[in-house]
């Protein structure tokens, strides 16, 4: 036989088992985003790269898949091009499309597109495939799902309160435990700030994360190494040695923050936040986190991260608020915030602690065997009833060895098996086989049908 | 302002209505295919190009999306390769990977690939997009859906008889009536045989299919002119003329082709599908063709196509069988049979008949009002019930004018607004609108609740 074939690197297939336990995840979570009036919306895999690129840095304008312009793709490109342009360069001559990210760009691209249809503030929900030429490794594909909500339109921090309800309620319905992380952005400007060190806050953030692991001492070494001065990490020792309740924490950042106007914005709506969740009461530990920056440089006021708490795995859920998503389409100061749900890593979590319900399966209910023609005959109208009734069953398409039958109802873990005969089908009756139990009765249509359906 | 983004030529945005349409027709089909024990995969939108060049002639070769190999992608393509190649040659230098084009090929390949963990009879169906470099025209798009469904590793007719009735099933579901024609391709070859032309199949076909609109001598000139001879003419006029019940017809090809051996096995095969439908009792009308010849030559038996009674548009299902389609990845002698559901053309009938459920919408079902901090925060518990109740609902975000909260409310066309100002608050009540008839209750929580879920 020829060379078995493959799938592109860093691609999946996913088979029946995976594709239910996938749809769980996903209609789960479509079905909270909906309770909230988030409106479902589809882009196509295909962006224009005028709209992609220079939009997730340079590395990531690498990382966009391109595809070849149809027809004569050489037209116009000359030999010099190809001696003297760079990869990327080169590239958007070659192709003027590629396929989507993430959804957050397409997304925004949807607002500035539709804005005359649209009615804001506009609360989008969206579940998708993305595309990146990352290199593939454990847990990181190609190819993989994003299931993001974002309200634009509104500045108001009720929807930061809602997004956190969303979470709180996803996870609580996957049985999931988590802990949300909660931070602004405005906090870390104002730190910054009165330590006069604007353009260290990542790697202050990055410092003072290893507190736990290696201690305050370590911290402020670090810290002495990235360059920080004496007298900032002076003002910093509050907020690296930062514990208690979220009350306390931002009573003592209130303190040490009270010369940032700009982190004052941030301690007043994230305590905003936290006091109304709190009233409302969530499910979930909710709880202010300092050290909590998130990559995207697009991010402006609060931040979210979901961490897992029974199962050793980074971030599941994450978002935060945006300032002007849609400026770099020409339509400015629109402000809007937004979550996504990270579907292959709370896969993971769900296959880990083995927590998805008895229902999730695709499995066949009632297996037919098939005896002959005559047998098979006999029993297609039982079929009919039993698919109309909700009970999802087949019947065997060949009269193949008994053998073989039972083998098939094995593979595919079929709960109930018919096996008519002569004996069947002079009675007007059907044998009922528990293949858990090995039981087998001998019933009429109708008591087959009231037992299973 | 910035010149407005758009999205390439050929593919769609789909917007909330459009994407609770379309979620209508998917999971409708999705139902029907699980009753029958189908179990659902997905594959990768990138298929390497290996997997799908060759397997859609020259012209689907020049019609599959490329994608631009990662890095350095012109390294070891020469100035000659750009001078001599044609367009698809250099493409596959610069590409390993394409878009996959329909849902068969990977189908295929996921079976070879997979063969060790199937167990065959294999039922699977797969619902995703696919991508064609056509030109885009009304009604055809470069990304669509596909609603696949087939069964390989089994001859049974029985097969083709459930896909039948998967048919028969989903459009009374739809509400959509349909005439399913049938025909089977060993008759067109038996056909052929005994008329001596066997590479005229597809002109004869098409020019029997015009004698409802050009009568019998024009039909019969055409096949002149196509070169078929006298004596093959004259045999064909029982063909041409073909009338009667499904009964009588095959009555007619069974006397016509009694010299066929094929031809004849073909009038079995559609003779015992027939019958074993007419037992079951289908609701729609099914319907010998012998015109119907598809153009995939990859068929060899049974094929379908099911059209709309009451809208004037092609084909809107169709498929068949097929008996070596692994075999072009070394995996030879299995047989198929599969069906096609085409959601785009779905789509149109059901908007042209109107015949989407009420049910079918995504719109919130209650809009708080928001006039301040306080009368939100007096809402938000509510809005906490009503979601657990399973009612979509929301509140508007800012504290905006009245005008403009109302003006949300229709343009989302939301059924129940909740005001709340300081009287309604004092009396812990809410004010409830109905929006349709503009009458106004004044109802406790539970009262609220108890209405609307």
């Amino acid at each position: 036989m020829a060379q078995k074939p493959g799938i592109p690197k860093g691609t999946r297939d996913f088979g029946s088992q995976e594709m239910a336990r996938r749809n769980y995840i996903f209609d789960t979570i479509r079905a909270v985003y909906a309770q909230y009036g988030f409106e479902q919306i589809e882009t196509p895999a295909m962006e224009n790269l005028s709209t992609l690129m220079g939009k997730y840095g340079d590395e990531g304008d690498k990382l966009l898949f391109k595809i070849l312009n149809s027809g004569d793709f050489m037209r116009g490109v000359t030999p010099e091009n190809i001696a003297e342009d760079n990869t990327n360069k080169l590239a958007t001559r070659l192709c003027e499309k590629g396929l989507r990210y993430d959804l957050t760009v397409p997304f925004a691209r949807y607002v500035v597109q539709h804005r005359e249809e649209l009615t804001f503030p506009f609360r989008r929900f969206q579940i998708q495939p993305v595309w990146r030429a990352d290199r593939p490794q454990k847990g990181r594909y190609r190819e993989f799902y994003q299931c993001d909500a974002d309200v634009v339109g509104s500045d108001s921090l009720l929807n930061e309160v809602e997004l956190m309800q969303i979470v709180d309620t996803v996870f609580q319905k996957f049985g999931i435990r988590v802990c949300i992380k909660i931070n602004n952005r405005k906090i870390l400007t104002g730190i910054a700030e009165i330590i006069g060190e604007a353009d260290k806050i990542v790697d202050i953030t990055v410092a003072i994360d290893k507190l736990d692991k290696i201690g305050l001492e370590n911290v402020n070494e670090e810290l002495r190494q990235q360059g920080i001065s004496g007298e900032a990490i002076r003002k910093l020792q509050p907020i690296i040695q930062l514990s208690g309740s979220n009350t306390e924490k931002l009573e003592t950042m209130r303190q040490v923050l009270s010369d940032s106007e700009t982190g004052l914005k941030g301690i007043d709506e994230v305590a905003f936040v936290l006091d109304t969740l709190d009233k409302l009461g969530l499910r979930n530990a909710l709880e202010l986190d300092l050290t909590l920056a998130r990559g995207l440089n697009y991010y402006t006021g609060c931040i979210f991260e979901v961490k897992a708490l029974d199962v050793q795995i980074g971030s599941i859920t994450g978002g935060g608020r945006y300032d002007n998503l849609t400026g770099i389409f020409g339509m400015p100061g629109i402000s809007g915030v937004g979550i996504s749900f990270g579907a292959d890593r709370i896969y993971d979590v769900l296959n880990q602690l083995d927590l998805y319900p008895q229902s999730v399966s695709t499995t066949t209910k009632v297996l037919f065997t098939n005896f002959g023609p005559a047998e098979a005959a006999y029993c297609l109208p039982l079929l009919a009833v039993l698919r109309n009734s909700g009970v999802p069953c087949e019947i065997y398409p060949d009269s193949a060895k008994m053998k073989k039958q039972m083998q098939y109802a094995n593979a595919k873990q079929v709960p109930y098996v018919v096996l008519v005969g002569e004996t069947e089908m002079q009675q007007q009756k059907f044998t009922l086989k528990d293949m858990l139990s090995g039981e087998q009765t001998l019933v009429s249509g109708e008591e087959l049908v009231e037992k299973l359906a």
